[in-house]
């Protein structure tokens, strides 16, 4: 069977091809079509070919159809239906941890990977509609005044790239890798081309497949390549966007395609690196430190079988505790991995995931060896593995290494910073002091992550201020998260995922931070009333309109930005001040005490409550009685900046400046720009009410 | 005169290098010295050579010591000597204006060069103290809670590079280059090797001279290279970043480097590109629009005599309206416009920097003529120019050209949209619709700027919206601030400079978002103590002392992070709520109608105003006698959490969480993480209250 890819909405296999149109641009002849083998079993299970496959036409319906439909949706829109996606992926999980086994993946394996991918597009779901509009365009910081009256102002907005987001994906995770990057393109809008690696091809298009069953994708925002796509730079231009996982050396190369270096093609690679796990001084043998990092030692070697992109290929631990470490590592594998086919009762750790990967670990074992590296835990053997009948035995067909242990009495051995075996290897580094740990970390070259397990402030101070230049994460263990925490090897999609040099240089996940990758950041200058029309957010200085309905009785439908209500003067005596005073309990001196409050550098005499400013105000705006507001649930930004003494005045401007409907409520967030002046139009306080509103 | 460079915190120049040390790593024998030359009279008044320069030891100087003077300061610290260089560099600005002069600057354009790169450093001398805290770490975004129950929280952080920021400027203005660079970098706390282009690096070269005789600069923060570096990127490491101002094609050659491709070297490029200015279908000859637009293309063909990389190349017209516009920028030129020597009296617009410029200019001039532009205004000839002893005439060995303007009858030519005459040269392009002149502005590959003549919210919004993903930044003239703009080739510090694709792909400036450019941003996890402790802002759940002593009796010298104050309960009654209502005003139906309230889906019934709680919660944690805390100046993101009934009893708890001393004054900001909750420990609001507190 040929992995079918899914292209211009539909789905594709080489058979499909018109006569004639073979290959992929790289040659007259069809390629043969490459053959996928069950990881434990060596069993054919499936082929891989895209011969004859219209790239070029896909990308051109993913411009044109897919910006086309995305465009027309708001970020909360998306985030809904990613959400949707992602229940529909729920209900079908199963049929993907079944194809998983095949693949070498345990169920705890293909738990990373299938609920982690799934739970990525519930956070984009989520925080979609939490922290994005819902609109087209997200803004960036505050506005900035340019001219002193106010009528020039500049303000930066993220919009959409024009183009497709094209995902090329390692085969460790072939669901995770995929949705972790889909749910962030698809938030901003931009239609996604995923081209899965070809041993796992098989469960992304499976993946795809529920996806597309569910009918909730919009049409052209996603499209499955099933295979090679050698000439895909060549159809690349500015607007487009390439997410990249996998190698250094493969990163290296398309990076260094011209559509990237001078066609302004978006490259961003997320690649593996030689993470490391630091033991910290304090952290000694009976510490709950200790254990938490043994436990996540073993974890990453075993957990995909050490196949994650995130593992810790260098434990450097204190020079005295090395024996420790050696010891309660192999205590702790002896008594918890049973490596075996997934498929067979127990077994807590798979084969790699396929013949080829299996012969290139071994072979960066032995360069680590011939550097110095001694074999402390597991070895070059074939391991005695679990079969899925259950019995146990060698199994030449499958793709199973045990897990190694490699201590380098040098640390600073160039090799074991540098030379990465992408299985269940890692190396032991011995340290003294803290800078020596740091420095060791930075021989990585930038990593991905980087654990430390310490329960001293002072040294996860030092050691995190000196090493996060080198690293996208640092993961702090100590007692107090050693079990809720969720691990050295897990990127959580609320932070990003990345890190420099050796690890791509680039950054994925993050929460919203990776929608804005999709995005261009422009800064936009001109009035407050062209600002105002552009971005669909109120500025000061910007049109406004009082007419004869009170914008509390107006709902979402009728409320309109720059619907204002002014209210006041009301005038502020002491007698105010001391009564708001005597009930709130707030007699500080400040209020109550002329000498006192005058010697203040701030205060010329006895002040109003700044809290009493703002109570009056809302008793000023408000509009009693029962209608589409209901709720004030914040504020914002509040700046008290002139003191209102007794006899002074106040009045408020109140101004509808973001509306935000919900998509599944019957009621939806108005921001309202809040003035408070005084009675020489001096400003006395600004802020943002926040309020409920009734469709 | 060989213009020194500033190495290891010394003057040099090739006469200080040891003997047999010549070269700069590119050949066994020294390169002659090049040869500058005044761009009005072709005399010699500069050589540049680095001949035998120590370009290693300076890099690594910068790394060492460089790192460390800068790292034992703070953002307001940094911040602080960024505003007292910007004071010295204007206390003796005269100096580079006369220098300007010789590089063919009159002495508007000197204004742009001098004056707005000092206006870049006042711009982060403030925003800095503003903006960032008083420490060495910046947060990204707020917490993010990793566990249900708070014990593993993940939190984004800043920290600055490790290594040196290689400044490699333009010729066009070696002080604004130079500074709006050094700003950022030396905030985020990245010491600066600058390497000004070679035709002005004179005038670079005393404003460093200013600068170093201040005494401000802390050591190995600022080194200075006047002259080639060929080898420069062989020195390059991950840590280090370069950011690039100048050509395409050099910041092409540069990118492929092995140190930027796979070393880790960050690289940002700001390349000239070919930007547009739109005029509006509603700007009419007639209109404040039209005038403003005509404006601004003869600023920008004349400023700098077209020498900048925001200028524009092509004028986007509505094809009815071409004539009128290249009337009127004609008649413009004719009225305002004299080119000469900038010494002279009168003149407006000076020569091109050089010989080789203008030969490079008229070059492309005539590549445009090819493709079918007509020539409506200027021509290729040797203009009549005025001499600095006020007579007129051609001047052979001055670098002069006079504004040029071609018209495409074709808009689509590709010529037009490719090729730069990197001189007061423009295009004029007919369009007829909206998507028409969004089409063509793509069709510049990327541009820093694009401006837009409107008035019409309609065709603002579409425009803006359109050309967004292809520009860094994007003007809107318009009668309201046609008067006030800064203008379309004048980037703000406190906007980011740069765009996608031709343009460079980078980002400069953007205030705080430049300093970001030069610090890794890494995800933390941990539990609240250590993410507290290497932070140093509070996070909840981690310690909190309540001592003996309130926390607004300690001064900043005695008040640490955690602690806190706990006060309550008290009851809040019908009363209460009603006497608020009374006082304030607000008699909103959720707090004064039982039946109404409990129609609101939000509300059980009636309920306390959430200004009525933060007022009390405010009156139970103050202490009201005279003491270190000066003020409440604000208060942000207040969250109201649960209602509260009548019967309900509050208390709060007021926990210190950030510090921020002033540099200059003798208090400083004081964050207190603000918690109200109810008899059953439901939060009630949550929110920030900032206070000014005496040091």
């Amino acid at each position: 069977m040929i992995v079918p890819s899914y292209i211009r909405d539909g789905w594709w296999t080489p058979d499909d091809a018109p006569a004639g149109v073979l290959g992929t641009g790289s040659g007259d002849e069809a390629p043969r079509p490459a053959e996928v083998l069950d990881a434990s079993t060596g069993e054919p299970i499936a082929q891989i070919s895209t011969a004859g496959l219209d790239l070029a036409g896909a990308l051109e319906h993913a411009r044109t159809v897919g910006q086309r439909s995305l465009g027309e949706l708001t970020f909360h829109q998306r985030a809904l239906i990613l959400k949707q996606l992602a229940q529909a992926l729920t209900e079908r999980k199963d049929e993907l941890y079944a194809l998983s086994a095949q693949s070498g993946a345990t169920r705890a394996d293909a738990w990373i990977d299938v609920d982690g991918g799934i739970g990525a597009l519930f956070t984009y779901g989520s925080k979609g509609r939490r922290e994005l509009p819902n609109a087209q365009v997200v803004l960036d910081g505050p506005a900035e005044q340019l001219s002193k009256d106010g009528s020039f102002l500049g303000r930066h907005v993220y919009t959409r790239l024009p183009g497709v987001a094209v995902q090329i994906n390692a085969f460790n995770f072939p669901v995770w890798g995929m949705l972790e990057k889909l749910g962030p393109s698809f938030l901003a809008g931009m239609p996604t081309l995923v081209k899965p690696a070809t041993p796992t091809a098989f469960v992304a298009e499976a993946a795809v497949r529920i996806m597309v069953e569910s009918g909730l994708l919009p049409a052209g925002s996603l499209q499955l390549v099933s295979g090679g796509v050698p000439d895909l730079f060549e159809h690349l231009r500015l607007g487009d966007l390439v997410a990249f996982t996998g190698s250094a050396s493969t990163a290296e190369r398309l990076r260094a395609h011209d559509s990237v270096q001078t066609g302004g093609v978006r490259f961003t690679s997320e690649t593996d690196s030689i993470n490391a796990s630091v033991l910290g001084p304090d952290a000694v043998t009976g510490t709950p430190e200790f254990d938490a990092y043994i436990k996540g030692l073993v974890v990453e070697l075993t957990a995909k079988s050490g196949q994650k992109c995130t593992a810790i290929r260098r434990a450097i631990v204190p020079a005295p505790l090395q024996d420790d470490v050696i010891a309660a590592v192999r205590e702790r594998i002896a008594s918890r991995v049973v490596l075996g086919d997934p498929r067979a009762e127990g077994v807590t750790m798979g084969p790699l995931a396929s013949r080829t990967q299996r012969e290139e670990v071994l072979r960066q074992v032995a360069r680590l060896v011939a550097a110095g590296g001694e074999l402390v835990v597991g070895g070059l053997d074939q391991p005695t593995v679990r079969h899925a009948d259950g019995t146990t035995g060698v199994a030449p067909e499958g793709a199973f290494v045990a897990p190694v242990l490699l201590r380098f009495a040098d640390a600073w051995t160039p090799e074991a910073h540098t030379v990465e075996a992408f299985g269940p290897v890692a190396s032991i580094l011995p340290y003294s002091t803290a800078e020596e740990a740091v420095a060791l970390v930075a021989r990585g070259g930038g990593s991905l992550v980087t654990s430390v397990a310490t329960h001293d402030p002072e040294f996860a101070r030092t050691f995190v201020l000196g090493s996060g230049a080198y690293n996208g994460r640092i993961l702090v263990l100590d007692r107090d998260d050693a079990r809720t925490s969720t691990g050295h090897g897990s990127p959580m999609p609320h932070l990003v995922h990345g890190g420099p040099g050796r690890a791509g240089g680039g950054e994925e996940l993050g929460g919203i931070r990776a929608v804005l990758h999709h995005m261009q950041r422009t800064a936009l200058q001109g009035s407050p009333d062209l600002l105002t029309a552009i971005t669909g957010v109120w500025h000061p200085g910007a049109a406004v309109s009082s007419d004869a309905q009170h914008p509390f009785r107006k709902s979402l439908a009728t409320l309109r930005i720059g619907d204002q209500v002014q209210a006041g003067p009301r005038q502020v005596t002491l007698d105010d001040i001391e009564d708001f005073a005597t009930s709130t309990g707030d007699t500080f001196y400040a209020h109550m005490d002329e000498e006192a409050a005058a010697a203040n550098p701030f205060f010329p005499g006895r002040v109003a409550h700044g809290y009493l400013l703002v109570s009056w105000a809302a008793g000023m705006f408000v509009d009693p009685a029962p209608g589409p507001v209901l709720a004030n649930y914040g504020l914002e930004d509040l700046r008290f900046l002139t003191p209102v003494v007794p006899g002074d005045s106040i009045r408020v401007a109140l101004t509808a400046k973001q509306i935000t409907p919900r998509e599944t409520d019957d009621y939806g967030e108005v921001r309202w720009d809040a003035r408070i002046l005084n009675q020489r139009d001096e400003l006395v306080a600004t802020y943002d009410v926040l309020t409920l509103v009734a469709k």
